[in-house]
């Protein structure tokens, strides 16, 4: 029960930069020591310390009772001074990790490397990475002498790749849909402040955003990322009439961005990430396309919540309550 | 980290039950050793064990590696077994539990007459039980040489037992709706099974379940506890015109139940658990009399969402995932 209650506080860690972590995929790390907990971490951002490297640095922080004094998402940094400490030093920690810890030696060395040479002797491993030519992270462990188990949580650890699995192939698609709890989405602003910051911050990271034509006519938004002072998004508007964009609108007046429009959607054919913000409309029209919807959820009832023409079916993958609103991941799966 | 980890889990455990204990509080509590999980449990029903007692069976469940032979939902025959255990047999234990444990000896000896009689040595307590009269549990504890820690996650105990607390001096008012995610709440079956069944367990537990006069007219629902051969709730139908109510309607012919119509709802001011189940009308019409509200959302978009003539907000305190649905939790803010 512990080990599974630890392996899924590094996965709901995971949930916490899910899609932001582009091209990267979402993992969490849990360390502990004589079962108590030292540190609960994630991946964050592409380029920026791994999730074991992280945790393993804010393990030290718990218990030295100090902060580091470098950057610790900086992973050369981190590697650096995790190779620093005294030998053994996290010896009698236990890791868990939501995926298997890379394997490839580049910029720095390889998580697992770095997790030999520590000395970690027990490994919990919810998921092998399935990408090939990734993997064997674990097997060099365990030929190490570390004690790995594997699976632990590996249904929920699976789930939590899937855009990394599909973005290595084609475009991840995610469709976001901002609404009341009674599936309201035209009435000014809905979700919290809290809510807007995790949207630019997908922004930011996606590839392209999509819109449709309506978006533009009628709501005239910017689209960019200016709650966390970030690039915008470029951006491709799906219409089947160009000359019906007013090129004056808002979202042309925003530096640094591409604007393309049309309704050929072969791009979504290209390794990418590529972020949806629409109506109703949007999401029926696009129904094949997308991977996966995320729901913010306001707690308000007020106005008339969305009219389907037809079904969509989803299955919910996480929820997450923040201070204000529901946070929901989930899985189109069409009809 | 881990302390916090622990009590959240004895938390959401206690939201399982949430309602399902009236009149008792929801309570929860995890037993650990050396910082590992022994147990994860909650109350599940007044006049059965107690979080704390069911909890530490299950721990000794978990030790011995097999299941106890008595019912372990009936407190006696739990008291007897725990009390019939080799001496300090728990002293290594930690227990987190999310109210005071009670200190009323009755039918069986208080909880926390048992805890101290059982040497526990170590406790966190979320929150003192704040009705006149229960507490001193912890005080007890202490006084017998346990350390006590107080406070823990105490916000999310606090919300916990909201209903419980009211309930003490009139009804708590909870207003299920069951809707899709685009709010739709009139498209047929709507829930899972699993959140029917949910439904169908609050119904045998609530004083009276009330009901909007169109629900009758429209829906002609029977509004039983068929799906766990429970005796349906009595129930009370708000209406202006008693003589618009069929009642040759299926509700009418369910054995054990009494129907009372009309539009006072002094009943209100007695201490109870009182079930609405409506719509968007009912909601608005009693929106003064609602403590708070049950949202199961199905993964699915079809049809129409509920149109507010208002609007009405509310704070969510607990969101879980089942297999298909969510079921959110929150408290009614009105506007």
């Amino acid at each position: 029960m512990t080990n599974k209650l630890y392996m899924l506080a590094a996965i709901d860690a995971a949930w916490e930069y899910q899609g932001l972590t582009y091209p990267n995929p979402a993992v969490g790390c849990v360390v502990s020591k004589n079962n108590q907990i030292l540190s609960i971490s994630a991946h964050q951002k592409a380029g920026t310390s791994h999730a074991e490297v992280l945790a393993l640095v804010e393990a030290l922080e718990y218990i030295s009772g100090r902060v580091v004094e470098f950057d610790k998402l900086n992973a050369t940094l981190s590697h650096k001074f995790l190779r620093s400490l005294p030998k053994d030093f996290f010896a009698d920690c236990t890791m868990y990790v939501t995926l298997e810890p890379c394997n490839h030696d580049g910029a720095t060395p390889s998580c697992a490397s770095l997790l030999i040479d520590l000395g970690i002797k027990n490994i919990f491993i919810a998921k092998l990475d399935p990408i090939d030519g990734h993997g064997g992270g674990a097997k060099r462990l365990e030929e190490s002498g570390c004690t790995v188990s594997i699976g632990l949580q590996e249904k929920e650890a699976q789930e939590l790749i899937e855009p990394f699995l599909i973005w290595q192939k084609r475009a991840f698609v995610l469709f976001k849909l901002a609404q009341t709890i009674n599936g309201n989405i035209n009435s000014g602003i809905i979700s919290s402040l809290e809510s807007r910051i995790h949207t630019h911050k997908l922004r930011s990271v996606c590839s392209l955003m999509a819109i449709g034509g309506n978006t533009v006519r009628m709501d005239n938004p910017k689209l960019d990322c200016r709650l966390i002072d970030e690039k915008a998004p470029n951006i491709f508007i799906y219409t089947k009439d160009e000359s019906s964009i007013n090129k004056s609108s808002l979202m042309f007046n925003v530096v640094n961005r591409n604007i393309v429009m049309g309704d050929n959607l072969d791009f979504l054919h290209i390794p990418s990430f590529v972020l949806i913000e629409g109506g109703i409309g949007m999401l029926e029209a696009l129904k094949n396309k997308i991977d996966w919807v995320l729901f913010y959820s306001a707690p308000v009832i007020r106005g008339s919540g969305i009219s389907a023409t037809r079904q969509s079916s989803f299955k919910f993958l996480h929820c997450k309550k923040t201070e204000n609103d529901l946070i929901i991941w989930s899985r189109f799966d069409g009809k």
